[in-house]
């Protein structure tokens, strides 16, 4: 048996070929640029006034003059004269007309209605109330690195230089096989010793949250079925996912159907809890990636965000998602297992800040082990018992 | 001007009338549930074997025993025999007969591969490897509460207790109105006192990371397009927002007109940086809500943030984000604006734990002012300076 880090080493240490296509700018939300970006003109594009006001000339200014106001400057239009010693009307985000290099607000002006105005201002600096042409970015400036996970900011900026149908990456082709002769559709009477399939339909939406729509099969427990579906789903798959069938009994075909099937086995074991028996290989010549995960829904849920994942974020040049440290709250005891321990936690804020609280359940098969996790804690194989405020590792959901 | 915990308040104070409907299991994610949900039945539903191994009754262990095995029982199969002084061979996941009351692990048996079996463990206690029927949840008992927000672990128990079809509540119709006369679609090319249309896009990114696929329309900088449109939105939206057009210019013309289409303000200025300007209002008998946004880039991804997503998550029952009080890393000065100040920051996670990050920008029309920002901090109005190591308030984008 490997360790958790060695799991994901392994997991990752073959990349994916990437494939990019070009998607209208909205669907390009959440996914990953292909190319960099690169400023179509300066920004801002001309000398823009921030505040309504008036522009003028600095250097004409002195308290208690009265300036003669020359029209309008109105956002989005052209204004053709020149400033010297008189002044003109601009609204925000108009640009400041040749002569003028600053604004004064409406709220420091007095009008007299008829073409002039008085400033209750005592001075006047060069350039305020101005965002200077190009102070933000410059024509030709990089501005989106390739590989930049698009974002609602990152939106913004490519429909500000006119980006509309961004390059992104493929995501993956994703298939689950649900084994268990157990095992019956959500909406079907289980008999007294069946359960429901709750664990397509949770890997199914965890796919949705990473914008993949997997495809989904139930198998039953012959070596038959399942080695038909799985040579099925390697045409069709870029990562295909097994839960059940992986640990040492006899009806655990799981591993077996894969080496039938060619898939060469990678590794089978990780000591950490849950997913002591995953088992992860490759399809070299499908280019398919292959995990069986333990078919207990904890199990499932947590070795999907800690070894699946990361796999399916690198075929959009993604890293693992970072995790992050902060203080436990109360402290932790437990049985020692000699792994890793996984166990559910949440966010909890209150006076002492932010910190991660574990939370109680009955074990990898409790239908309700993750229910109000917001994520992962991470308790070290090497460490009896955490304390209060101690940092711990945390992998959101 | 009101304070932004005012200005909250006010935008929450009026609790838009809760809808609801049925959607498909995996539609249900990340909606929130409208109906309490109790446990079908006990869970596990029958006495599992949560290990492969062998079925027996503790009380006849001895070790070197040799016990007979009666045959397999296998997941999703009933086994009608009694175990007295004999044994079974079990897989997980499989129900426990009659009479058995523990499982000895696989890997602490040796067949003698006719039938006979020897266990290598020196003594078996009652249940050992065995989740007890109803241990999780007995049947009937309350599994999810109404207001539940629906994610893998709630799929996952829906799925488990046979809900095919969750009722949830009904998202708001939101639709924006961008204003100004220099905007153009990203599409077009802009004349040099133009600007493409950034707002838009990301207003509708960050409403389809809500799950809502809002509606929006571009007019131009005068009473009669803005009023009409005004009329039509508000015919057809819960949550209309319009952006740019409410400072003081004589072109800041969308307070007006939307007093005029009968919009009930609310207020009218926060002291916050950015959103200084931000319109808020009611319309009564359309039961429209209605936001003035300013019109940088920044400014309305914030104001966004802080204002209009509690709204929409209420329309689902949800209250506002919490947000976290994490490490500020670096200490921050600010040149005092008497305003909170909400500025862009990134999570850092290093030897100190997971901390936050002030990130630089060039003011509230920057158009890079979000970019690789993780979320705003929030600088208190009352303070000059914040210190390394101080807890400080953070919004996740």
């Amino acid at each position: 048996m490997i360790e958790y880090e060695e799991a994901l080493e392994a997991v990752l240490s073959k990349s994916p070929a990437l494939q990019t296509e070009a998607v209208e700018l909205l669907a390009a939300g959440n996914r990953v640029l292909a190319n960099s970006i690169v400023a179509d003109r300066d920004y801002p594009p001309f000398e823009r006034a921030t505040m309504d006001g008036f522009a003028l000339r600095a250097e004409t200014f002195r308290p208690g003059i009265e300036y003669r106001v020359r029209g309008t400057v109105l956002a989005g239009r052209v204004w053709k004269g020149k400033i010297d010693s008189d002044c003109v009307e601009i609204t925000t985000g108009a640009a400041v007309p040749e002569g003028a290099n600053a604004v004064i607000r409406v709220e420091d002006s007095r009008s007299d209605g008829n073409g002039r105005v008085h400033f209750e201002c005592h001075d006047v600096k060069a350039w305020q109330n101005v965002a200077r042409r190009g102070e933000d970015a410059r024509g030709g400036e990089l501005l989106l690195e390739k590989g930049q996970l698009v974002d609602h900011a990152v939106i913004s900026v490519l429909a500000s230089v006119g980006v509309a149908q961004p390059e992104v990456y493929v995501r993956p082709r994703v298939s689950i096989i649900s084994t268990g002769d157990e095992v019956i559709p959500v909406d079907e009477t289980p008999g007294p010793v069946e359960i429901r399939n709750s664990n397509a339909p949770a890997l199914l939406y965890m796919l949705s949250a990473l914008g993949i729509q997997g495809s989904s099969v139930h198998v039953r427990d012959t070596p038959e079925q399942l080695e038909a579906a799985i040579a099925t789903m390697l045409r069709t798959s870029d990562v295909l996912i097994l839960t059940g069938g992986v640990s040492k009994g006899s009806r655990d075909l799981v591993g077996a159907a894969l080496e039938q099937a060619g898939v060469r086995k990678v590794f089978h074991g990780v000591r950490m809890k849950p997913g002591k028996p995953v088992w992860f290989g490759r399809h070299d010549s499908e280019g398919v990636f292959v995990f069986g995960l333990p078919g207990n829904p904890y199990s499932v849920q947590a070795t999907f965000r800690l070894l699946v994942e990361p796999l399916v974020r690198s075929f959009e040049s993604l890293k693992p998602r970072p995790s992050l440290f902060l203080p436990l709250r109360g402290d932790r005891n437990r049985s020692s297992s000699g792994r890793a321990d996984f166990f559910p936690a949440r966010v909890w804020t209150g006076p002492e800040g932010t910190m991660i609280e574990g939370m109680q359940h009955n074990g990898s098969g409790d239908i309700r082990a993750c229910l109000a996790s917001t994520g992962l804690g991470r308790h070290p194989a090497n460490r009896e018992s955490l304390s209060d405020g101690e940092l711990v590792e945390y992998f959101a959901w």
